[in-house]
């Protein structure tokens, strides 16, 4: 089976080399050899393992190739090249995940009579679009939440475990490699949400964009909130969470005060991590690499030995066209709620913050006011609050930030139970 | 597709409950349905969803059947009767870990042009052989460690969170329904051995039986033990592990003290967990329930959806004949070790006892004495050993033993790092 790579990154060259390295047991397990023989990139490299072009249409026009791999990242223009290819009936693997979380349902169609392969898209090498697509397809699918940026989750876990500041472990994680020069798309939550519609397409067979659901990212998080959920037992994550509610779906992705005792909240570092909720199985998790070049190449490897093994389908049965689930409206999120505020260290504050949150349906479940340092005039105030709509805790942050007594920003968080 | 169930306790019926249940999703997962029309069991069920009979001929002999479940338990008897069914070309979905652990090669070879799926022999729900056999292809398992049973890591669980001595907190399982009346199969590590069994062949293609391999069981974990663990930030777990070493593989199964910062030191209560390290990939783990009727019947209702899509495909690329690697000889295992012994509290006990270390090769990693009781003539001494072979903690244990100021049992267990 011979394959065309397109795009000779971190990924690329690890897929090749791994293919050339690991080709006895690959044969073994496929009864076929899988041989790399192009590969497309910007410039030429000289210590590639196979022959490198730039010329698109070089690679394209080859008759000979039954695979292309698309590791170019970008969506526009891998978008066309893909479908040229589905529609010759070719089949395609890729690690694409911004194309798949806008133009999956368009490729799917395409890929009909074909192998379209994506297991490298999300959460690295754990496999898990197989599980959920085949692993788990006796399930109604309850929940999936998911950490599915490493970067967020090396900071939080680094923030937690040295008591540290934001920006002193951002610069951290990007002296180590872990974040980018540019670190927004990892670090406010984008990269997750196009990782959680891919997953929720598979469980639910929705048609959302990233920009339809709700994406807050980790900047805002403080060394006091880490203090906080210490002080009480729980742990901040970032997740992307996906729900059935009410015959509609959630799709949300934020940081949460989890309950420390999870298994979700004992995954540290750079590592992914999926837990999902199915209505037979009860609740699971996969726990990986979810990035780096050869946790990505174990990936998109175990789609190409899949199509060689002729086990490859690539359609979502029963939800390649309609899906009947809705999207929740965000206001309708309905859950436990962290406040964080300063305030004036003055007679009557606390009131009128408690008379403000019963006028909107909120009560509190813990609240803690540390006494304030010396010489300042405000303190911090901490609350969690029982359940309740996000509409009113949207209404609530809005008043308190209008009062004169509040300092600065009020931040939230939701809390995941 | 019209299914045949044999065997309807716990999981039989989970299966028929869940097939009827959630059979519209189902069948919008693989455009098919997946029809159970028939049931074997020892006694007739009043309120069974589907005729029920006890004539096993009765069953064998449709002709319409697709696929036969085997949920019966017990060796000879399945291995009869499925290797009838696989001859006649009809398919196989079992649960039946015993089985497998001793005929899973004759029955792959017999199942060449048919499917036989046996998902649900290990770790419940968890999809772990298709992970292995499929999501992780392109790697070489280097290794695989897992909790393969609910009770022994119940029984650890509980015995770490509660500082509670081993009969108490077995005697709390059996009440829970977590431990048999009869725990043996569980506690003293054969149900992990044949779970381990069957990972090993899909890694590794060995043809090796239970009575092969080190089976250690959790009965002398002691809460001293546990005490030792905590205040050296251990956690002592029950594993089942397969390691390639030097061309040959270890596999082994007894309790081991593992670094509490693991994931799979993480894993409590009756839950299962795998962890894989594939050489592409790096570690990833796998957590989910192990037992019980729905969660077996997830994975029973994936290989039967696997079928109907006509994805399943039983062989063992590569392995299915041939194995290059040999078991390694239990004296071989080199890793470090946990002694924990009662001696008599007299001058000159400790030089003997590192003296006998020394001469067998050992020396120390960390030592504990603590003060002995008042009114006691004997003090409880725990060591950790740096890495030495098996062999020479064997002897240097019996040697002790057969000393005079060391009373009643001198206690081993592995460390895992």
């Amino acid at each position: 089976m011979k394959i065309a790579i397109l795009g000779y990154g971190t990924v690329g060259s690890a897929v090749v080399e791994t293919l050339l390295k690991n080709q006895d047991l690959i044969k073994a397990r496929c009864n076929e050899e899988i041989i790399p023989v192009i590969a497309l990139a910007r410039s030429l490299k000289p210590n590639a393992l196979i022959p490198i072009v730039n010329d698109i249409d070089e690679v394209l026009e080859r008759e000979d190739i039954d695979v292309f791999v698309e590791l170019m990242g970008g969506i526009d223009l891998p978008f066309e090249i893909i479908s040229k290819i589905l529609k010759r009936k070719k089949s395609v693997v890729t690690a694409n995940k911004a194309l798949l979380a806008y133009h999956r349902c368009e490729l799917e169609k395409l890929a009909q009579d074909t192998a379209f392969g994506y297991e490298a898209s999300v959460a690295g090498g754990i496999p898990i679009i197989k599980i959920l697509k085949e692993g788990l397809s006796a399930n109604n699918i309850v929940s999936i939440k998911g950490i599915l940026n490493g970067t967020s989750n090396y900071i939080l876990s680094k923030m937690t475990e040295d008591s540290a500041k934001f920006q002193e472990v951002l610069k951290k994680a990007q002296d180590l490699g872990y974040a980018e020069a540019d670190p927004t798309f990892d670090i406010e939550g984008f990269d997750a949400a196009h990782k959680l519609l891919i997953l929720a397409n598979i469980a639910y067979g929705l048609r959302v964009k990233p920009e339809d659901i709700l994406i807050e990212g980790v900047s805002k998080v403080s060394d006091e909130d880490i203090y906080f959920a210490k002080e009480f037992e729980y742990t901040i994550k970032h997740l992307g969470i996906a729900k059935i509610k009410d015959e509609k779906i959630e799709l949300r992705v934020h940081p949460v005060m989890l309950n420390k005792d999870k298994m979700l909240a004992k995954v540290d570092g750079v590592m992914n991590a999926i837990s999902v909720d199915g209505d037979v199985l009860g609740e699971s998790l996969y726990y990986g690499p979810g990035a780096g070049g050869k946790a990505t190449a174990s990936a998109v490897i175990a789609d190409l030995i899949d199509i060689a093994r002729k086990e490859k389908n690539s359609a979502i049965f029963g939800y390649l066209n309609d899906t009947s689930y809705e999207l929740l409206n965000k206001d309708e999120i309905y859950t436990r709620y962290y406040l964080r505020l300063k305030v004036l260290d003055k007679i009557g504050v606390l009131s009128k913050i408690t008379h403000l949150m019963s006028e909107h349906q909120i009560s509190i479940d813990t609240f803690l006011q540390k006494p304030k340092k010396e010489k300042q005039d405000y303190s911090t105030l901490f609350f969690i609050t029982h359940q309740t709509y996000e509409k009113n805790i949207q209404i609530l942050t809005q008043r308190l930030r209008e009062q004169e007594f509040v300092k600065d920003d009020v931040f939230m968080m939701r809390i995941e139970d």
